[in-house]
């Protein structure tokens, strides 16, 4: 027996990988957060039983909670699936519940996901890196832990792009950080909201703009040259036309 | 007619998505680089025409002839697939290729892949971000482009997890830049080779060992404290080992 932490990818079930679609298959006991997709929840089998443990923000159970309850599962049911939005150890907390099942001898599996950290800007036409105009890829989050907020002022740097989780209620503090940093208020942004679903919507902007867009949480935002680029779309959403 | 992008992951078959395997099954050429695992080529059907346009470093042909090749087997196959290691929009020049047939009016879809970046540290154990010790995750390449070498003394952030892809020959340089931006030489650093398939390796030290190790191109270097966490990695190694 063990405990499986599995990444659901940015939301499309075609999107999580072949060795995901494959545990969900066999799993007797899912483990999810709000940000695994709809489309990825269908694909479990009628006989899977299914705990939410994350509705919404202020609303989902505590972390050492969630990983007692991965250990009474364990216990309990042959395959453990720990479902989780994303890559489970980008900003998935999985590490915390890999550390904290292997303290308690339980068998642990760590399949990765497709982040939306690099999935939410290719699904809007953004590459993340690009020669001659991003050299590289800084991903944060805008808070890590309660009460300390990222400074951003040190993350200013126009030939790396920056991508930012959890962003959208800070925005007026990043652009304000990212400005004194050095970066020009006229570099591009993009604001990806639901990415891979047929809820998907980019806004584009400059980092000057960024405060004042309307946007909807969560998103994914993309700060730097890149974010003017829009290159492949067409295709894409088609497909999203399509499966929809 | 249209050309797909598709990120082809670290190495394993199962690491694909569902939605790249279903493009792979009914393509009638791929074009390919030499980062994309023998595993992963083996899911062509017979019918596919294969073209390998990257057999090592210095031997594959330009990216502007790679551009023309794709344009040209769009005219003549149905369902062309650039496949490439990882994914295609991280260091992948999966940008380039999407823009030069968007100017000649190829239609181009883009498939994300589970990115190297992500996934080798993952797949060692390694959560990029971890609560109370990494913020983040800053990748680079070590050379983006000819004859300008990437300067990491700005890089090094205590707080910020770096992944470094295509580092191994500058090791000595980057370990350099980065202490004397200020990183301690005692910071933990991990090597790892050959992420997902049975040659994966994984060496340990710390950034003031790094230049001395004895490891082997292409690699995925990740520096930072999560560096010497060590999660989930029975399971891992358990299950590459029964698929091999």
């Amino acid at each position: 027996m063990s405990v499986h932490l599995v990444g659901a990818g940015p939301g499309a079930a075609d999107l999580l990988t072949v060795r995901a679609t494959r545990l969900l298959a066999r799993a007797d006991v899912v483990v999810h957060d709000r940000l695994v997709g709809a489309e990825v929840l269908a694909l479990l089998t009628p006989h899977a039983r299914r705990i939410d443990v994350g509705k919404g923000p202020g609303d989902s159970i505590t972390q050492p909670r969630i990983n007692e309850l991965l250990r009474e599962l364990d216990a309990y049911y042959e395959v453990v699936v720990r479902l989780k939005g994303g890559d489970p150890f980008v900003f998935g907390r999985g590490g915390e519940e890999a550390l904290a099942l292997a303290a308690w001898g339980v068998d642990v599996e760590v399949v990765p996901g497709i982040s939306s950290a690099f999935a939410a800007p290719l699904l809007a036409g953004i590459p993340v890196t690009h020669r001659g105009v991003s050299r590289g890829v800084c991903v944060v989050t805008a808070t890590t832990e309660v009460g300390t907020a990222l400074d951003f002022t040190a993350l200013a740097c126009a030939e790396i792009t920056l991508v930012i989780l959890m962003g959208v209620a800070q925005r007026a503090r990043i652009v304000d950080q990212l400005v004194r940093g050095g970066l020009d208020p006229t570099t591009p942004v993009a604001v990806v909201h639901a990415a891979s679903t047929v809820a998907q919507c980019v806004v584009r902007a400059s980092l000057g703009q960024l405060a004042r867009l309307d946007v909807a949480a969560p998103a994914v935002i993309v700060v730097g040259a890149v974010a003017a680029l829009e290159l492949g779309l067409s295709a894409v959403l088609a497909e999203l036309t399509a499966s929809s």
